[in-house]
Parts: C-alpha cells; structure tokens; sequence
C-alpha cells in the first residue's frame, strides 16, 4: 500500500495546529487545540495523542501516512530533529522530538524551525513560487524570517539562518530578549508596537483597533504604521543590497495593517537599498495565512520522501 | 596543444595588475601598471595591448592559453561579461568588455566584480578555504563583499549580492555615495577614517600613520580604530545572524590595522549577533592580500573550463 496522506503540524505559543493533507498539499482535515495548558513533556503527549486520534477517527492505516511533518517555534537542528529550545513554551530544552515521536507513533518525523517551513509554503504554493532568491518574513510577537536562495532554502552552518528580526538597524537602541541591541524585533515586534499606541493614545489599544483607525485616516494610528514600516524598511534594504533578492514575501498579524505598511516599505526599500537591486525586489503579502505552517510542514515530509 | 596558463587581471582605480599564472594557480609573472592615466576606450586598449605583450615576451601561443580572467571594481554582469560602471574610473558605462576583448585577442574572457574575484581565491587558495558558508569583506575607499554559501559564490539575481559597504546601519546618519542613507561604506570607508582622524589630530594624517599610533598606544588613534571597528562590527553582526555564516574573512587596506580592529570587531559580533551564530563564526584575516585579485580572476577562467 503505498503512502497518500501527510500530517502536518504547526506548534505555537496559542495553538496546535494538527492537519491531514493529501500528497498533493491540499487539507483535507484541521483541527486545533490550545496549547497554553500543556507544557515540557505533557505538550508532548498531546501531540502524539492528537496525531493517534486524527489516524483513528479517519479509519487510516499508519502504512497511509508518508510521514508526519511539524514547525516549532524556536531554534532547531533539523536533521537530528532536536528542539533547542522554545521561547514561549516553557520547559523545552534539547527535546529530541523526531526520536521520541517517531518511536511512540511509528511514523517518520521531520521537525523545523516555523519560519523556515512557512517559508517552504510560500515558496512551494504561495506568492513566492515564481522567485528564486527569496526572504520570506513573518511579523507577530516575535520576528522570525526564511531564506530561499538559488531555489532552495538556505540554512545555514546551524539551521540558525534567517533571523532577520534580531538584524541592529542602529548602532545603539532598545535591547532585545535575545541578548543583542537594537535588533529590528525590538521595534516592530507586537509588543513594542502596541506600547508606543498606548503611550499616544493614552490607554489600551489593540494592533487590529490600531490598523482600523489608521485605514480610517487616523494621524495618530498612521504615524505608528509608518514608523513600524520605516524601521522594517532599513532592515529589508540591507538585505536586499547584500542578497540582491527577487522578492521579500511579508505574512503575520502585523502584515494585516496592509497598504498602510507595505507601501512605506517598499518607499524605504527603494530610497535606502541599492539601485540595481531595489529596482529587481518585488515586495508581495503572504499568501497562505494561517495554514503556511501546516502546509510547509507537509513539504518537509515531501521533500524528504522525495530524497530516498 | 592543451593550455597550461591562465592570465589574471585585476583593473583597480589606481594600478592595472596583469599576470601570467600556471594552471594550478602559481603566480608566474606579474606586472603593475598606472590606470589613472587612462580612461575609457583608452584603458580597454591599454589591457589589449598589456595582454599581447605579455604573451609576446613569454614567447606562448594563444592555444597555450586557457583563457583571461579579469576583476573589475564595479557592478557587473558576469554572464554577457558587461561591466555596468565603474565608479572610481571615468567613461566605463556597459562596457561589453568580454565581447571587445575575445574580438581582439582570439583568447576566451571572463568579467566579473572585484569583491566576487577576491572572494573566489579566498575560498579556493585562502583563509576561507575550510568552510562552507563565508562572507569575505574588502576594506578601502570603498567596502565591498563577496559571500560564499553552500561552498558556492552567491551572486543573487542581478550578481548584484554582497555590497556589505551599502547595508544600512543607523536609521538616519551620513549620506552615501550611492544615493542610501548611514550606509557601512560611510562610516568605514577609507576617507571618512582619515576625515575623524583629521579632525582629532587637528593635522592631515595618514591611515599608516594612524595604525602606528594606535600600535603604540596612543588613546586618539584607538579611539578611531575601535569606533570604526565597533560600526564594522554591527554591520557584521547582522550578517551572522542572518546567514549563519561560518567565517568572515576581512581583507584591504584598513584590515592592516590588526588586532586593534579585529579585536573590537569580535567583542561587537559576540555582544550583538545571536548567540548560536555568534559562537559558530570564526573572524579571520584575508590571506592573499594584493594578489587575491589576479588569482581570483585566474578561478574565473579554470571555473569556466571546469564548466565545459
């Protein structure tokens, strides 16, 4: 009998997304479960427990299953299939989450960094197919980003590459969770975001309240996409000077400020970068959304099957 | 008749550097030339003429000949061999220099940008020999790169990759030759170096000078060293973040400032970079200093040949 369904799985800090896909990357089933009650070895647990439910309640046999892929948030080595660590989900250090998954479920395992599989997505189904050499970033809480060069996705020596939300845009400036100053997370990431709203708008506000008002003309909410745009623009023009990219592929909740923030990014790209190079990079929206991490973690079973 | 040699070139602002190499990359002859005399046309017969008499004094046949390599300082298309400017030499606007040279000589051609050329012998004759993954940064009047990834020169969509002189590294500061804003190039750039040095010593000074003062202690010229080290090294740290590299390899006029600047250089990319690829990347000098140029314009012709 041979293989016709993939699991994919994207693990954040909210959610468990557990999704069957058909070889062809089209999902066929999703389910998503809560993640903030779990931690260390219990989140574990549920995976398995998840993936042994979605196979039973879909009467499939394991020998159906090409080999189930999933995208974490944090630092991986990718070919041992080890987590390094997790940021937002405590207790997870050096799990060897392919070993353990793969001996409990009996199913291949791969495991990778979220950003890099969602950019697997958008650059196997999304806006980034027809390019080569491709920075895909994703905006949230944390700033994460992949990169597609020569047509493939460049890794570098750890897996580590990629991180173009802990690039400096300055000299000196806020320090970042990671260690570093002046990273770009530390000024377009969530949580600085809305802390420069509050502090204009004197109370509370949300991202989504934040980009209504500014779609609606608001100086104020305007004044805060534009700045968070300026800064991601500075980072975008180095990369695109130094990797002379064919497009910057841009999702997360963020993107979702839309115009308001990709057409100052794109006037920064073209007034900081290099001519050559900022006249060549298109600069696109992410195109798979919510189901990029799924859907990449199913490529990573695909190419891996597509190895052997 | 089978070719045993290879000519290299390497066409600066101010020396022509034209050499005859064996095929294993030996330097056998080499001779410098002035440029500053010559623009234009002018200078593409000045090459010609460089080319024939060396084959002439050498007593070879062309057959014997594999082919002429030539690195020049500006953006090129490495493909057709067009040079698209060049900005420290007058009247060279899409030059097709690989056309106009194999019309005149009867002898196979390849143009490529300097930084690219002193990257190539970097990775194949010197001290980025043993890694995979190498940005290789040239230090002068202007800063240029070259990046090796995946054990292959990256040259991006327009061979317009690795102009590290021109990532941004401030959101605002001094404006740049190449129309961008707080560029590397104008913090590091062999002129604005002397410009601080000036205006601290209150007398005209030379970089040689500053060095040896440094050398010797003097707070000064330390300070202008680690300044320039500190911004070098914020840009650096960007790189390593991003691309995971495994080493950078520093080369130029201003790297022979030593330890003072390599020193500092580190400190910056350990505090800045994150810390999985700030422990992974090894900082090293260039090793082929002024010949990295005709040796690197050699591995442009034996890649080509290697090729057919």
């Amino acid at each position: 009998m041979s293989a016709k369904f993939i699991i994919g799985i994207d693990l954040g800090g909210t959610n468990l997304k557990i999704a069957l896909l058909a070889k062809n990357l089209r999902i066929i089933s999703k389910n998503v479960l809560n993640t903030r009650d779990f931690s260390g070895k219990k989140l574990v647990s549920v995976i398995v427990f998840a993936i042994e439910e979605l196979i039973k309640s879909r009467g499939l046999k394991k020998e159906e299953i090409l080999g189930v892929g999933i995208g974490v948030p944090g630092p991986t080595d990718h070919q041992k299939g080890i987590v390094h660590f997790l940021p937002n989900i405590p207790g997870w250090r050096e799990v060897r989450l392919k070993n353990i998954l793969e001996q409990r479920l009996k199913i291949k395992v791969q495991v990778d960094n979220d950003a890099k599989v969602m950019s697997l997505a958008e650059y196997n189904c999304g806006n980034a197919r027809k390019y080569q050499n491709v920075l895909c970033v994703t905006l949230g809480t944390g700033v994460g980003g992949g990169i597609i060069l020569g047509s493939r996705l460049y890794r570098g020596k750890d897996n580590a590459a990629g991180e173009i939300g802990h690039l400096p845009i300055n000299d000196a400036g806020p320090r970042c969770n990671c260690g570093g100053v002046a990273c770009l997370e530390s000024y377009v990431g969530n949580r600085r975001i809305q802390e420069r709203a509050i502090k204009s708008f004197k109370r509370n506000i949300t991202l989504e309240e934040l980009s209504l008002l500014a779609s609606r003309g608001n100086r104020k909410a305007l004044k805060i996409w534009q700045e968070t745009a300026s800064h991601l623009g500075v980072a975008l023009s180095g990369m695109v000077t130094v990797l002379n990219l064919d497009a910057i592929v841009i999702g997360g909740g963020v993107a979702a400020a839309g115009d308001i923030l990709f057409d100052k990014v794109k006037e920064t790209i073209q007034k900081r970068a290099m001519s050559v190079q900022a006249r060549r990079v298109k600069i696109l929206k992410a195109k798979l959304g919510n189901n990029a991490g799924i859907v990449g973690a199913a490529i990573l079973v695909k190419d891996e099957a597509g190895k052997n």
